[in-house]
């Protein structure tokens, strides 16, 4: 295993994640008045955070807990209950963003759940909840036998990816549509694109190479724990048929 | 191999995908008023069309060729041609899809790539035509060693899944984006959710439910044409460390 490779995606990975966190702080903060945990617009604007912290930078890290050398020897136990519980927090923050916008549209009598962006991150959520309340049953509570977690292994791979790209694509139609939002008057239309725009198209363009890092070192990349018993060196995900 | 299963995904898949086009047909036919290559917005109604056939529902189908039991005894050669040949009708019918909007946005002095979702969508498409010409160089043309298409092989197949979601992801945001556009009057607010607004985000779901399936044959299934040499049954995408 190169090292060096592996260092170089890592280190790239806490950059992107970071500069995603911090530049929507920054366009919420600079461009949109900042933030007020108070129902008005300022509630609102914890939503983008909230949800690029939890369901992009926060989801992607715990996902990728098994990706880490440290990770490879010694008891799984620790590093399932780390997993678990980053998988958590990311989805508590995740909550919170939306009660961020559920009570902004309450108090600005805004229906709630209309748009395709909309639709599209309440059943990202959704599965995110199905996956972390199976993961947590059969993973790790200790009821479930070797053989139903082999089985299960795959699908729940799957379905960390899946929610993944689900969420990069809900962002990606939530920073479009906040900027069609806040960028409608003549002076400061979103197809002159002026700096929000510029600054905002950028940030959604970084989430986006944020996740395509993030399956790179989950499908590609032979970073993974080896399993006992299992020859696992060499086999990252090859198609056969190109 | 369960033959049932293989049938059931591959036929829901056709039905999925055909339900895509056809509601996307549908959709512009019926609330915009249909199509004329004219420059004008009924040009424009060609682009989400085209870009659902082309870029996800034809893109996919191109993708799966290697899936097919019929691929997986005999020459090689003619099956590389066919995933070839599709992709590149895929290809034209995209770049259509993108000649549909900039000559209505000419015809209207409307600006070209301002919003995310363009931005996305040119990525996905240059990312697309380089995918293209790489795999046509590499894998069709006769110079490349046996050593250089093994370690070109996984990055081809990483790069034909991440094309494939970063268009679903633009063809969300289209739809968003079209539904704010034509859903803006009082009487036909897109958050009143009007007929339009529930047609279009279910296409959009759909798109999304297509994309997830292509992605499970593409990534977890075994329907694998086997690699000389090579033991491939019972090596699927299996993660080591959940």
């Amino acid at each position: 295993m190169a090292m060096g490779w592996f260092y170089l995606s890592f280190y790239s990975l806490w950059f992107l994640g970071l500069m995603c966190i911090i530049l929507t702080i920054y366009w919420m903060h600079l461009w949109h008045g900042g933030f007020a945990w108070d129902g008005t617009i300022l509630m609102f604007n914890y939503h983008p955070v909230l949800m690029v912290v939890g369901l992009v930078v926060l989801y992607s890290a715990a996902s990728l807990v098994y990706r880490l050398p440290q990770s490879w020897a010694g008891p799984k136990l620790p590093w399932k209950i780390g997993h678990a519980a980053l998988h958590l927090l990311a989805f508590i923050l995740t909550v919170l963003g939306l009660v961020a916008v559920f009570q902004f549209h309450r108090h600005s009598k805004v229906a709630n759940l209309y748009s395709l962006h909309s639709w599209l991150g309440i059943v990202t959520v959704f599965l995110f909840a199905c996956q972390w309340f199976l993961g947590f049953a059969v993973f790790l509570l200790p009821w479930a036998s070797m053989w139903l977690r082999s089985l299960l292994k795959p699908i729940h791979f799957f379905f960390g990816v899946i929610i993944l790209s689900l969420s990069v694509a809900s962002v990606i139609s939530g920073i479009n549509e906040k900027l069609f939002f806040s960028l409608k008057n003549a002076t400061q239309l979103y197809s002159s694109l002026p700096s929000e725009a510029v600054f905002a198209n950028s940030l959604g363009m970084l989430v986006v190479l944020f996740g395509l890092l993030v399956f790179y070192i989950l499908l590609v990349s032979s970073w993974k724990r080896p399993e006992p018993g299992i020859l696992t060196e060499g086999q990252p995900l090859l198609p056969d048929g190109e």
